[in-house]
């Protein structure tokens, strides 16, 4: 199907790439690893937004919002925060340019406007938001707090990629406060199945939560919970994170709280987020060789009626019965397009439609008319299929919806689940991880030198220990010592 | 009504301050001239938002995210936008930190990551788009396009003020692309009306639609759009500015497009926008010595119902009441808040939520419930009335809601009204802009020394060249010279 995109098994990478740019998602910048996100690829962060939105609204979150400056004494503040940002962050040293008198028209920065303190454009806000916690928090009537934050932030990135690493990028950050140390959990415990919950069901994209192991672990957290996707080549992908802070922010920045039985402690934190990259989630868990394919839930489109026709005669009666239908749609709150373009031969617009993911096409032509029936194709397997035009229409149109949706999800948890190899030596281990990829599950003995030594052989690290795990002893695929369970190890994005 | 809040007539600037902070809107940060926005506050925020996005949605516009940083190079291509920010942008000039090896623990900047070109924070983004739209335009096929984006934006400001003036703020900013100048300037009033019909029917608060001096308008722009309100301490504010951009950043940017005759030619463009400095227009226009005043559009609550009881027997005969009526008004889409906290007396909550300005209060007592009614109290005028909780109490609560919404925005507009007056001399002119204040109507020969002359000796600048003037001719107050029109000054914010 002609769209001049790069097959999945021939170069995965550059199909990616191919599609974000063809399907107006995004494009390069002129700034350094940042990117344009572009109207459509804009549309789907905003449906992905509202949802994410009224979930944490619904669990008791607030928005609020917060400098993207930090001061550098706050920034180190949280040392091992710090020093897990430091080399990736961008500084904001001057205020003021001026005239360049050697060259006309040009600008340069102007010395005298040296700041005293450097800023850093926030890579993360718990220093910034921690140190204005100070002032909110007196006693335990003050808590929690539950504020979520949709902002920029920038992380100076060495190798960029389309939505799943760019130095600037989009999400929401959750910052709470609590007086115990088992409220805090909960906290961490709930957001993490909330970020599954969303994945899931609307974007239906199959998850593994779990916990991470100390190396891969937040900057700065006690313990990081996540939801772990798998793609299409092999490779895992991290989709959100949600972080155990134990008191390790109050301590740095001071926030002690009067607890009901009148003593002094240090105030217990969490912190969340996901961003932009869940739509780099989205295309490479549900794309296909013709392009974006998009569960019915985020697609801003979700039905596109084409019209084929020869004369304007015969447009006119088209347009007729398609505007009948796209009424009948929208009241039943299902966003449709007409596309009646001129310029644009149907052919051209089903290409296009294909590679923007659109989930259903209604086709009709005169000979649907005289017939009083539409042409139904299906994205997700491009199947098509005649509907009679009656009172029906929209309620099957909504049942092909909701079965794309379902379908969507279960044909990407078969993959995963495929995906997961169980292993017990290390040279199946090496094996797998280089020629099927996918999950690896095998036993680790819980020391930093066993991963890192795999990390370094293989390029596989542990994605999770995932939640729920049945505790099977055995002994670690590398160091031969004893394990209580088995994690996933998997080369990730 | 001892909410410790000073009165307006006596310090109208304290005033807000106390209330921006007592109602819990926002409050200072860490950083310099940057508020953090706290959640009720940006809740307001969040309200305004959802409409505005929602009216520019329906005239055809898109939402995109363009990158936070602007390369010098780009900044500086328009010159005299790059002029006019020039002197208050912060500059990015490193992107990673170090250990600072004469002091444990602490950063500095490393100085081997100085970046080739500076990047300056996005005080506007016409440079960073219209480079972008350089590879989106080269047909009159590809035009119009028009893109929203919201976001935040960085200018140093030397004296800020919540939500008037801070170096960081957040807003909404439309960039579009047309392929004739009459399209541009038709998008461009469209803007503004748009803006005026939002600030008037949403937000209560009346402007004045009109054209700006050259010394006023937006650095890189051919004339600037403006809507105008006026504040109860005399000043005026500027609350929305739409620009017709004309070619300039098409040349800057060398953005040619093929017109339908064939031809090449420089697109024409606009831009336009508002910012949270809204909310500083709303505390100003609607509040009063016992705080802020919402509104009903754009309340984030618009009832709350406060329960007055002795015992725990009385509560819960109440809650049933309480919980039934609120049912019923959310059904209605009211969005409504019981507030039955145990800690606080009623007292309290009633000062509480009259400085959060929520726009109708319910109070229910043990008496009420025998008589089968509730007290009402309006936050606009402080009136209280009992209704009989029937049937018709939710409509009855609509109908008050309604008639608080328009009343507001009558008071407003006959304080404004009241506020013009017309001058011929410049003695009568400056008796009137240093006592009474307010807007002065008055004769202007079209020069820049005169406005600069007047600005220089009254502090009033020209606020706008009102739209729909009439054309009375008449001599400038300061030259003599003759003039067309009036024109409108006033000192402002």
């Amino acid at each position: 199907m002609g769209k001049n995109l790069s097959k999945r098994n021939q170069d995965y990478s550059k199909w990616y790439n191919e599609l974000v740019v063809k399907a107006d998602l995004a494009e390069n910048s002129a700034v350094r690893g940042c990117m344009v996100i572009k109207p459509y690829g804009f549309a789907i962060w905003e449906k992905i937004q509202a949802e994410l939105d009224r979930m944490l609204k619904e669990t008791g979150h607030e928005n609020a919002y917060f400098p993207l400056f930090v001061p550098k004494s706050l920034f180190e503040a949280e040392e091992k925060n710090a020093e897990g940002f430091a080399k990736e962050c961008a500084i904001v040293t001057h205020y003021r340019l001026k005239n360049d008198k050697k060259n006309k028209g040009k600008l340069i920065v102007d010395p005298s406007s040296r700041l005293e303190e450097e800023l850093i454009v926030r890579p993360t806000s718990e220093a910034i938001i921690w140190n204005t916690y100070k002032k909110w928090i007196q006693s335990y009537r003050d808590l929690p707090i539950k504020i979520n934050q949709w902002a920029n932030v920038v992380r100076w990135e060495m190798r960029t990629r389309f939505f799943l690493r760019t130095s600037e990028f989009l999400w929401q950050e959750g910052h709470t406060a609590h007086e115990s140390k088992e409220e805090a959990i909960e906290e961490v415990k709930s957001i993490n199945n909330l970020y599954a919950n969303f994945l899931e069901n609307f974007m239906a994209v199959p998850v593994i939560q779990g916990l991470k192991s100390e190396s891969e672990r937040f900057s700065g957290a006690v313990d990081t919970y996540c939801v772990e996707t798998m793609m299409q080549d092999g490779k895992a992908l991290q989709a959100g994170t949600s972080h155990f802070l134990g008191q390790n922010f109050a301590k740095a920045f001071d926030v002690k709280f009067t607890t009901k039985q009148g003593s002094l402690d240090y105030v217990w934190a969490t912190s969340w987020g996901v961003s932009t990259r869940l739509i780099g989630v989205l295309i490479m868990t549900h794309g296909d060789d013709n392009g974006l394919v998009l569960p019915p839930n985020l697609a801003p489109i979700q039905v596109v009626i084409v019209p084929v026709y020869k004369s304007s005669n015969e447009l006119n009666s088209i347009n007729k019965v398609a505007n009948k239908i796209l009424d009948n749609l929208r009241n039943e709150g299902i966003s449709v397009k007409y596309d009646d373009r001129e310029h644009f031969k149907p052919g051209y617009k089903f290409n296009e439609y294909e590679l923007k993911g659109i989930p259903v096409r209604l086709t009709i032509g005169p000979k649907d008319l005289e017939k009083n029936v539409v042409e139904i194709s299906r994205r997700d397997n491009l199947s098509k299929k005649i509907l009679e035009n009656d009172n029906e229409l929209v309620l099957n149109i909504q049942k092909i919806l909701a079965d794309m949706q379902t379908s969507l999800f279960r044909k990407a948890k078969e993959f995963r689940d495929n995906s997961i190899t169980e292993v017990d030596d290390y040279n199946t281990f090496k094996t797998i991880i280089n020629i099927k990829g996918g999950f690896v599950s095998a036993h680790w003995d819980g020391s930093s030198e066993s991963e890192e030594k795999i990390k370094n052989e293989t390029k596989a690290t542990i994605r999770c220990i995932p939640l729920g795990n049945s505790f099977k002893k055995g002994n670690c695929i590398i160091s031969g010592k004893p394990s209580l369970q088995r994690v996933l190890f998997a080369k990730s994005y």
